[in-house]
């Protein structure tokens, strides 16, 4: 783990070890005040360990003349607001006779979804009001990749003479087309931008706001037989107002935007068709046997210290921002938005989409968008390709080639590490 | 959670949370001792939480007259070994700062790997001999299930012009026909009895000990153009003797059948070529975006304390077996086993497969297998539909049909809880 981390990861390893022995012997404590043989007391002092693994630390750390990679959207910047207090009130501790059942709740028509983390997409849901619940099933997948397949599965005819066509507007999440047609499936095949199709039958996926350009979407297909699939990963108050409570057929969410726990792979979806509901739990029973109890539970656990920080300070009229995640991700994002800006400003041959604003009903006030990623486009005639040319200056972003979009224009995670994106916005800047 | 449980583990998940609140009040003494300013102290104390979220149970506790459901093979018998001594030292702390990048390891080919888990499956694999880990890549999936689908995806040719059969020796996991089949796909399809199979272009699993019969299996298809996947989920002593290290290109595990927590969702991958090895992962990376990093840290956390107990035991040769995860576990299956046997004796109607004995290389003496499932025949001449028969005793078994087998036979779970298990032999032994 030092290898990747330098000392100071290390250093806090060491912490956690110590601490892990702490905590483990409160752990022995109370089991035996449960009334255990002494025995077995004996036996457990002797193989007691520390109780916290070594987790990886993710990218290595960056230093000025490093490669910078801003290619996926790993929300590593979230990290310092999970350092705080409501990241210690997220701190989830699994006994070790836990989470063994495959099954979550046998009456439920998910019946690997764990209760507690229905009830905290619940929650959530109600406290931002960004999409309506009241009516519609809740299904856990594996990220809301998984949830994507589901749903291609659940809408897709299975006895059609041929492929149903799924089109996404240009441009589109580079992950679509990929995640359609890797298994070469007769059930659904990818078929490019939704603006070009022509037909009656398809699966549009709307993702609102747009990865990768952040603008706000809507269905532009309108046959009755088609079908929609709306993938809101993005729709919360840190990227954009909440201009209005959604209520589409099928809605997709992850942890890995709303809170920066991408390494949990948690995603759910808000699905109102109970048929389509039990289709796309289907598919997860046959992919992966449903989705991990112990991820199900470190969602739960994160999910429900956001809302308490808000339920707090409701309570309270005391805190500050330090303890409201959305209010602290929105100020970050706007920051970094405002550098990103400056930056392209100071090289002169770069372009940003414009800003937009709008009133957001969860914060009651009227703000700019700040997209998780810039699509950056280039204005210099000799540049042909954009990620080609930032490559060379040491920045690694996605071209817009993959997004159904051409050469000029790249996508640029803006939810990093604050060093990357500060030597980022220094470099950008420098280019001429 | 308590609708589901009753009383004793609604007491327990109160008894929990109060433990919870002790834990975390520890975790955030340590966390106070890191220099946090006074500010944050304040408001971290008053958001704080219980740590633990009451998880689910699995299925609901059975009463002398349930129905009681042995389809699946839901581990639950190894809940009262990891409520003793090495479950305490299993315990898991996640920060809510953790595990929050995409990324474990950027420089392993499988870049979702977390490296304590990797550490500890060799750990392990070393401990128990059951196969070959030098030269081997290790890969995580989310369950052994989706490692299979990730075999197949990698072993498949490309361009082929019609899909590879996909082929297992009857009786086969009644799972691999849908896993197979259920997206439709171009790339491969189920073709059914491996002896049945005649070509050289092919896919060939084998199960080995088999779920749902507990022979040892041996590939029976030798051509050069075709593959072969083991999945050896089984092959643990508890289940059978460990007579020699397995060595093949592919071999399949699962935490799920080895330490009994399904619920966590890990499985692994032992493989020997880097290209097939580089595909599996490819596969994970497009299903799933890799797994998840809490799942994995839960079952490093878990495989460890089993190597652990063992090797504590070597230092001191005190404790036991109940820190001995194989020895209890055997113990445990072999009472089972006895007990079934008994039954079907009392009965008159049934017969299982004869008991198969063999020098086990692990515990170093002679022993049985143990099958984690019975394959049970009926021998009644007008019950032609055991399942149906079983069912209406309010036993709910797997038909033979689903493993390309007949009516007149049923698998049954061996690994549920010792209530379940103890109703199910009583009602087995009166039925005539």
């Amino acid at each position: 783990m030092a290898r990747d981390n330098g000392d100071g990861l290390a250093a806090i390893a060491g912490r956690i070890g110590v601490l892990g022995s702490v905590v483990l012997n409160i752990v022995a404590l109370a089991i035996y005040l449960r009334g255990r043989a002494a025995a077995e007391k004996q036996a457990s002092k002797k193989v007691k360990k520390a109780a916290a693994v070594a987790p990886s630390s993710g990218k290595p750390p960056v230093a000025c003349d490093s490669v910078i990679n801003l290619d996926h959207g790993d929300p590593t910047m979230f990290e310092t607001f999970w350092r705080g207090p409501i990241g210690e009130s997220a701190t989830l501790v699994i006994p070790g006779y836990q989470t063994m059942s495959y099954f979550s709740d046998v009456g439920n028509l998910c019946w690997f979804l764990e209760p507690g983390f229905e009830r905290e997409v619940r929650r959530l849901h109600r406290l931002v009001g960004n999409a309506a619940i009241e009516g519609y099933h809740v299904l856990v997948g594996t990220g809301s990749s998984q949830l994507f397949q589901a749903a291609l599965y659940a809408l897709a005819p299975p006895t059609a003479d041929a492929p149903v066509s799924v089109v996404s507007t240009t441009p589109f999440y580079s992950m679509y087309p990929p995640l359609t047609d890797f298994l070469n499936s007769r059930l659904y095949r990818w078929a490019g931008d939704a603006n070009a199709f022509d037909g009656d039958d398809y699966i549009e996926v709307i993702c609102s706001p747009s990865n990768p350009d952040g603008s706000i979407r809507e269905a532009v297909l309108k046959s009755k037989s088609g079908k929609d699939i709306h993938d809101l990963a993005y729709y919360w108050p840190q990227y954009t107002p909440i201009t209005r409570m959604l209520a589409h057929d099928i809605m997709l969410f992850t942890v890995s935007k709303c809170t920066g726990h991408a390494g949990t792979r948690i995603g759910w979806a808000l699905v109102k068709d109970k048929e389509v509901a039990q289709k796309m739990s289907k598919f997860m029973e046959q992919s992966t046997i449903g989705v991990s109890k112990d991820a199900q539970l470190r969602a739960a656990k994160v999910l429900g210290a956001v809302t308490d920080g808000y339920e707090h300070q409701l309570a309270t009229a005391a805190g500050g921002d330090a303890n409201l995640l959305f209010h602290y991700a929105r100020q970050k994002m706007a920051q970094r938005w405002r550098a990103l800006r400056a930056a392209v400003a100071a090289s002169g041959i770069f372009s940003l989409p414009d800003e937009v604003a709008g009133f957001c009903a969860f914060t009651k006030d009227t703000v700019t968008s700040n997209p998780a990623f810039a699509w950056l486009r280039c204005q210099k005639q000799e540049v042909e390709d954009l990620e080609s040319f930032l490559r060379a200056n040491k920045i690694i972003t996605r071209s817009g080639t993959k997004f159904g979009a051409d050469q000029k224009v790249v996508r640029i995670s803006m939810v990093d590490t604050d060093e990357a994106f500060g030597i980022f916005v220094n470099r950008l800047a420098a280019i001429k």
